[in-house]
């Protein structure tokens, strides 16, 4: 499995969950500028894996900017430094030197099996690996990416986030022709993050447990001012724990096109789940989760990192 | 209080609910092409009022095709006629001399207190009356029209038929500055018409109330057909209810426009329950429906109708 | 004939043309809001008329602003009043009572043979006469607009100011099947307002003489500085001209569509030369001009309103 | 100088221009779908080397599609081979094995100076390699592309077949900020192969000049067939030309945009010649051409070949 994301305050636990479940094999992890620039997300990317005691994971940074559109970074969410709120150590690692897409590349043909991608940020880096290196698709076991929503967005209208800000990007992955799952706002909103989850990493008594409970304070300071939001929705992870567990999360497949053109409704992810399109579904989308199992997994996985 | 349809079965039974209810005065009817052709959805109109016994009601028939985009009628849900089901007789009326824009323009102009407008097909005759003769538009108290989604579709995943069928019109509507309110599918779809509530239009005893139940006997049938719905929304007497009784609608001020330009969007109202767009609200939108209460009080007017 | 306008400079010179002309027969004169607002460009066409001497002429106010956009006037060309440059007298005639779209109807239902629109400005009246009226169009010989171009725009890089003001009404009036004729800035900037020109108009020695050399001097004063150019393009009389004298024009037949929805072409008239499309033609489009004949047909009608 | 092309019989000619004119160093060749599918351009262009004695110019295929849009090959204008009309032999050499974005970018971090990307294709493969390394754009010199134009398409009625091809990668290149040029339809009209310039080739009495011969022979039968042409315009030398001697081709700095949202307009270029968008310029556009100094510079360069 490969992570490719931005962190980002919900992308850092996913990380933390990718790590710390050892159900899962983490063969790399790619960065890409989206919840802030790529210098930051790359950053975050290297202090979250140094925190968890992680230095045999090879990271390489992307893009630094969306394939057609231009980079607005979500700093009001997630404050300048892309993870504010703790005060964390500097990166003890640093990136290998090949381009993100290269490193994913790389990772897929030497793997003996095939690999699933999953990301937590705007799909640029996954989208060019598909465009530039279409021989390694067959070799790519599923996509499953934290985006998109079955109704209301939250960066405008219809539009969540990741998908905003490169659409482009995320109809190239739609469109692979590969097994992929959407991880949406749909679900994602049903895993917020209330004061007992908080109090529930403080208790873990340990660094990252402290760590996991003041990124969640301060994601939440920003979700009630800017979203008035009584606790902040976790995405990320839910990616990461719906391919640990696929039960976790109930999927239908259903036709998944994102609207490029629309005035207002540019970056929608349009998931036809009426069957108005006569189209073939294209991806599983994600409609339900167990709450309490996905927090339980989220928290387990933590501990397991000490 | 001037009805603007496109009969159609739930438009049938919006008629009937406003002149069977003593609570509202109707001043005229007006029809659009919609559902079926103009031809048919005045022929209908004028049918159902003669069925209902109104004779003192003025009808005029408006545009046969929307402003900019081609006309595609709900043939396969209202049926060749528009409102097919029951064996109805001819109109026993006719229509005035004058086109349903005009006779608007001349009912809102000779009443001496503001009228409302309620629109149950696409907007396209209240669009032209608000460009030709904005000096009217004081006098306008509200519009009520049935027709969008805060959420899901039903022509296209994000589309509701009279929306799509008249994008332009619907958004020179909502830009109209005069209050408006938005009856969507997301209440709309709460008042199906199960096997219970066409007993009870049967159990009336009379002619009308056969002739609603054969109705949404027809209708049952091409929903289930059409979309797998056990029992068919009765989308358009809501938008007549929430006139009697403003109290058995829940709305909520937000923003709404109208995607014209997407490209698997166009005809998608785009509503900002989420304060993204920073927008002024423009639309009261209905959130919520008393269920039991509507169904009351359509079964109430229909009885009286006798 | 009927000229629906928004006087303006070139406009003034188009009416000036249709009431000079012994071969026409102007049956009213409808406006529309564009150069500049309606109230200005309905007080011009009175002016106009009045300085021409006319009194037996409907004229009739019309649409305030485009269908769907919003107005943007030209007040960097036209000047404050629309028609800014001579001291002209107030108007000595007033508007009819009813709307411009109405005025048409009724002057295209009394008339013994088949009426020419001739528009000038946006088509918002005309598109609104043909939504509304569908029944007058076999009495519509053929419309003739000033607007579009075959490649140049005068708004944005491809789109012409009257077709960029109102898109959808220039699609609606292209789509209606009757004959059409395109007169576009690729003809109407070979009629240049040269120092010549002027000349001549001040030498017929009258007061409309002095008036339209005023007003070219004027245009030519905000063309230099808006545009760089050496002398104003006179566009409107051109189509006119186009019906006083067809063999002025030459005409292609072609398929003409209005981009709707693009970022950067809204409003841009496509028009397909090359048979890229392989549409049916729709319009007649003008691709050039007998400049020499055009000036003297032009100044000729000025002389001999005296 | 690097060539990235999609042959084709005009880019067979900018190939021989490229490596016959002593001017010009070659450093390497990319291949991209466009004319063909990117097997048979990168076939072609192995030929093409072949047949001029190249053999130390690596060449490696890439982008087999265009960015975001379906690829349309050009099978009606250049044959099923893409470069049908002689008999040309297999290729001899091979490609490299890196994908044309990896050898671009190792070709111009080798360099000692600014390298001159030449584009005669759909510019995928540009647009990615400056995504996916921003950090070579400080050593491109220019990129000289042919497509687009300033008015007239050939693909659509303002699209040009390049950049209707892949617009979203020409938005990329024209705002990449490196100094652009432009060779569009507008210049590329004007090189037409007439029967003396067919001629002339076939007098050369090379085995290369019969072949160019052939080569526009076939291409004006298609263009005869498909847009009327008397004589086929050879567009893409042109490109290679401007860069060999830049006074062969006239310039003009203006602003221009790739239409990607449009309707009927999606891939044309917006050219604001006349200033009307207020941005500043990005790129030098070519509004004339030397015809006949462009046609001795490549009758010369095929001559040199032997």
């Amino acid at each position: 499995m490969i992570i490719d994301c931005d962190p980002g305050h919900d992308d850092a636990l996913a990380l933390l969950l990718a790590v710390g479940d050892p159900r899962l094999r983490l063969l790399g992890v790619t960065t890409v500028a989206g919840n802030q620039t790529l210098d930051k997300t790359t950053r975050n990317a290297l202090r979250i894996l140094a925190l968890a005691g992680v230095t045999d994971v090879p990271v390489a940074a992307g893009c630094d900017r969306p394939l057609v559109g231009d980079l607005v970074v979500a700093e009001n969410i997630h404050g300048a430094s892309g993870l504010d709120g703790p005060d964390l150590d500097g990166p003890t690692g640093t990136t290998v030197d090949v381009h993100a897409v290269e490193l994913m590349r790389r990772l897929i043909v030497a793997s003996d099996e095939p690999v699933t991608l999953i990301a937590t940020g705007p799909l640029t880096n996954v989208a060019l690996l598909l465009r530039l290196h279409p021989e390694v698709l067959p070799r790519v076991g599923r996509v499953v990416f934290m985006g998109g929503s079955t109704g209301r967005g939250n960066t405008t209208p219809y539009g969540e986030f990741n998908i905003v800000t490169d659409p482009e990007a995320a109809g190239i992955v739609l469109n692979s022709g590969r097994p992929t799952t959407m991880i949406g706002l749909n679900v994602t909103h049903q895993a917020l993050a209330t004061a007992e989850i908080i109090d529930g990493f403080r208790a873990l008594g340990t660094r990252l447990g402290t760590v996991c409970a003041e990124l969640m304070t301060f994601f939440a300071s920003t979700y009630r001012r800017e979203f008035g939001f009584d606790h902040p929705p976790v995405h990320d992870p839910i990616a990461v724990a719906a391919v640990i567990d696929p039960a976790l999360v109930e999927t239908v497949a259903a036709p998944v096109a994102v609207e490029l053109t629309g005035t207002l409704t540019r970056g929608a992810t349009v998931v036809d789940l009426h069957h108005r399109t006569r189209e073939a579904p294209n991806a599983d989308v994600a409609v339900g989760l167990q709450v309490d199992a996905f927090w339980k997994l989220l928290m387990t996985a933590v501990r397991n990192l000490g």
